[in-house]
């Protein structure tokens, strides 16, 4: 089936979806718990002080650390993304005094705000003489673009529009500044972020002149001379840099259409890809998408943990070299994860295409969403995939850039299910819901009933108010051996239907037409590549898009001493209790015995072994009942 | 056979062991390269400038850190080892130009010294304000535990007394300064290392109160109220420390004769360990030696990886957790298992016992001497046991404590083979030497000639002027099963004669008497405590005192694809080339293919495997061929 190369799909806004089931629990403990603990723990950090122009100045409360500048100056990125979280969370349950909070933070903006548009509080209070001179480290214009994104969701939650307006003035300001035209800076910023914000104002307020600016920051970056080398010797610093010494680092090392290598730190690299992807859809650009193709088989190929957990070291916060995926000492930052659904979900803009949101749900339902606790109230920066038990999540950090990421994502899940052409709607995601959309058709009403991801059966029912042609593309993941539809009660040929793992159903589709989808949730056994040496020997388990993991909660001290043969084939599910329905996994196993081998640390002596029964959990909930040890890959008993 | 307890063994002198064999191609090496390389990089690292008060005063060339102090505080202690190296070096092989630089530069020490004995070059001349100000984080006391031991070293090599009478004033000067007497202070140092110089300072010059000294240290140290507590509030600073904000960092969180637990900074505890085991030979304690015995059974059981490194974490150069040995980022510093030698050496002061030497010479053949290139140019830091291929020696490091530290070691490695009663000779490490020995019955000459350890033939021959009583104690080390003796021809009944692993042949011992030992060499594969999750499933191999490696110069990439069955059985050894008759195993393995895998990082396939032989070579002499990976603990292919 040809599919045409110029179909754009757009996320839906999220107020067009009300999320249930799985997603809805989560999103209850966000409205509930974190939107205003996020909020209270940026106050307690006195980041309102910055903002406020009638409070005190606070000066520089966080030191200028090695790399010359502080993470304070990014506060206003961390209230943004705050305000963002309670945007969504006001949508799915109206709260009037946490809407009053966020509207007298956006008033204190709104105060700050220069009569030229120009806005960030850091360089307006604490550093003035700093302004615009360190585009590569100082999160300048990061900081304005999730601004931009917290103004787009603030409007499209509450109707208001003065945060809008606000962040609209200051983007007019970056039009003017930033471009190749006479007196114009050619620059972009070391923390990419801006660029996809600029897309999302756009669509918003339909202005193009935003989207261009977003064009002209992707396309300028790393085109010779390089921009911070210059910017660098202009201000009389090294331009060697000072953040890890290299600009691959902040990906500026080549022009982005040149660059086939996944590098540096990993949210960055997410944030750019996600503009270029929105830019490829937008602008029907081939010649970047083919750059993006490359990157994320570089990535997905090499790169990531089987939990979509990227960036292994802690160093650069990012990527080290192909197949080094070390379990203990993962960085994996929460962001990063975050930053990966962002760029898959934007890679679907160019068509439905299961090899981005198959991956897309992996790293929500593993890597990201186990940055934060199921009561909503603490958070995961790294998310290694083994612990000895020392591992928890925090209160805060003092870079809280994971929080409100994480809460802001899951707040806003709905708009990650669904992607919309004119004629087509392909659903991404599988959860209780209901989706509004727009078709060129007419409106569409999609419910899902399910109780994914517990359950592999999945409702769905279309309202039209007329017979409307279009059609329904669902997704197939890769893992869904014998996935089975029916449309009114008949059997689909899947695969016949079936286009880069999306089956297309297109018909005129009628008020009450249903469809079942049944997904088998078989648990499955997976290795690594050998090339991966941290893996060698070992197994993981996941059971549709969940990983699986032993924890110390479930299983006696010594996760390395169980061995994993062919029990998944005798495995049992159980209910978690007080886990909304989570699903465990018992399965029998061989245990390694320590008791009986002595004293000695070393010896030639076998260890014993007996028959045993361990529990597996997803690992999205590990560290949520007593510490204790995590482990996702597990010793197998088979041999080559 | 009952064991006299007050029983003092003491190593020889330097100069009393002629080395040739294995250990006599090491100590060529540091005479031909390393003693004047360290002495080279200690002048480029600008350490003479702070030394002569004749030059322009260098001030801060290492800038204040975290800490509060600067590696620069303790370039007197890196001096001292260069030329403690130096002082062996010139009995091994007489270096009229190296011997003229280490005049030189005690001269300038001469000049340096203070009227009242004081020395230490960075408070007398870069931040005099600082001197005293801070016993726990300054290394005041530690620079001048290293500066006694190279004079002693340097007295015992050359003849000259200079730098003994320069370094006896400055110990007369800590005589008076420290103790319980009126006026003076009750303190010890934070980074421990005088308490075994002032013994070997006592042992050189005869003088009591410096054995007094150390014996005040070890009393003294972690006695409530804390002197550091006391110090850091006297001195207006926070009293939580400010390194690893822990009392357990340097060893002083309790009275050390209360002390069970091995924790905190890896090579202070080794050094202070040393000192009170000094302490317990030379006063008969039994309440150090009790302490000492529960310490040391705490750190070969729990904490000690194979090579006889100690110390897995970076962040506070120390221990962690029982059982906690991760193998690619191990710390592992070389200092740290010089320590531990220095440590056993000492624990074999109350008698021969193998529990000791045996882990002597563990950690000496393998953490120890790994730090060392096999051409005496180039040091490592770290000593991990995997490496993906990074991991390499290092020219010269910011903190050069290591490289003097191993070639002063190898330089004086004679010391360390013999330990010396009225009655009784003690070998505790085997290699062609020849030892001059002064009984209470008369002199002896006791010569070894062997290739250990690659071959576990030793033969041993008595040179004495008249018939001469006394007990030769051999080592029998616990991996030798099967160690048969013969005194002139005649067999010995091992099992009968050994006595905590020493086989002791008391007999009134005539010129030209000989003994045979022979010690089976047969590659063993060892297994890890099942508590170490590191080594779970995993094996490693050793030959004698030796761990073997896979490493990359010898075998195709991706050693983690290796697995080793029942292979050793049917191993070969073979000679390395150009490696003075170093051997290697080569053995049959299964050998896991990553080819055929295709592109999926993740897949429910298991790899295929083949039958394959691999080399593996002594872990000490890794990383001096070609660069690559290495492995310690390779995957077993036999299951519990």
């Amino acid at each position: 089936m040809a599919q045409p190369t110029t179909r754009q799909f757009r996320p839906l806004p999220v107020p067009s979806v009300n999320v249930a089931g799985f997603w809805g629990d989560w999103q209850e403990a966000v409205c509930d718990e974190t939107a205003a603990i996020l909020l209270d723990r940026c106050i307690e950090a006195r980041m309102l002080e910055q903002v406020d122009v009638d409070a005190p100045n606070p000066g520089l409360v966080i030191p200028i650390l090695g790399w010359l500048g502080t993470t304070q100056m990014f506060w206003d990125s961390d209230l943004a993304k705050s305000i963002e979280t309670i945007a969504y969370s006001l949508y799915r349950k109206p709260n009037p005094a946490l809407e009053a909070r966020a509207d007298a933070i956006i008033d204190l903006y709104e105060k700050l705000q220069d009569a030229d548009g120009y806005l960030n509080s850091f360089f307006q209070r604490i550093k003035p003489e700093w302004k615009w001179t360190n585009l590569r480290d100082f999160h300048e214009l990061y900081c304005a673009g999730h601004m931009i994104e917290a103004a787009v969701a603030y409007h499209q939650a509450t109707g208001k529009r003065k945060f809008l307006d606000v962040m609209s003035r200051m983007a007019d300001y970056m039009v003017k500044r930033f471009g190749r035209g006479p007196g114009q800076v050619r620059g972009y910023c070391g923390h990419e972020e801006v660029e996809l914000a600029l897309v999302r104002l756009a669509r918003e307020t339909g202005n193009t002149s935003y989207m261009e600016l977003a064009k002209f920051f992707v396309n300028e970056r790393g085109q010779a001379p390089n921009f911070f080398v210059e910017e660098a010797i202009a201000h009389g610093r090294d331009p060697k840099g000072v953040q890890a010494n290299t600009l691959e680092y902040n990906q500026s090392h080549l022009p982005l259409r040149d660059q086939t290598k996944v590098v540096g730190h990993a949210v960055r690299a997410m944030y750019i890809y996600s503009g270029m992807a929105d830019i490829a859809t937008e602008y029907n650009d081939d010649s970047l998408t083919h750059a993006l193709e490359t990157l994320w088989a570089d990535l997905t190929q090499k790169q990531m943990y089987l939990t979509g957990g990227i960036g292994p070291a802690a160093a650069n916060e990012g990527f080290t070299d192909y197949y080094d995926l070390p379990n203990e000492s993962a960085y994996a930052e929460t962001c990063a994860s975050v930053g990966l659904v962002f760029w898959a979900n934007r890679m679907l803009g160019r068509g439905p295409n299961r090899l981005y949101a198959d991956t897309m749900e992996q790293a929500l339902y593993n890597g990201a969403i186990a940055g934060l606790s199921r009561d909503g109230k603490t958070f995961f920066y790294e998310n290694p995939l083994e612990s000895a038990g020392k591992h928890h999540r925090w209160i805060w950090h003092r870079c809280p850039c994971c929080p409100p990421n994480i809460a802001r994502l899951v707040a806003s899940i709905g708009s990650y299910m669904y992607g919309v052409a004119d004629d087509e709607i392909a659903v991404h995601l599988y959860g209780e819901s209901t989706a509004r959309v727009e078709l060129a058709g007419g409106a569409v009403t999609l419910t899902q009933q399910t109780q994914y991801p517990w359950d592999g059966a999945i409702g769905l029912s279309v309202a039209v108010d007329k017979p409307t042609p279009f059609a329904l593309s669902l997704r197939i993941p890769a893992w869904a051996k014998g996935a089975a539809i029916a449309v009114n009660g008949q059997k689909v040929d899947v695969d016949s239907v079936t286009v880069d793992g999306y089956a297309r159903i297109e018909r005129e589709w009628r008020a009450g037409d249903s469809v079942r989808l049944d997904l088998p949730l078989v648990p499955r056994a997976l290795r690594a590549n050998p090339k991966v040496r941290q893996n060698a020997g070992r197994v993981a388990v996941m059971r549709g898009p969940l990983v699986y993991c032993l924890e110390g909660a479930d299983n006696p001290v010594g996760l390395n001493s169980i061995l994993l043969g062919d029990g998944l084939g005798q495995s049992q599910t159980a209910t978690i209790p007080n886990f909304n329905g989570a699903i465990a996994i018992d399965l029998p196993v061989l245990r390694e015995l320590a008791d009986g081998w002595g004293d000695a640390l070393y010896s030639d002596a076998v260890p014993s072994a007996k028959s045993d029964t361990a529990r597996m959990v997803p690992y999205h909930l590990w560290d949520n009942r007593e510490p204790g040890e995590m482990l996702v890959w597990v010793r197998a008993e088979q041999r080559p």
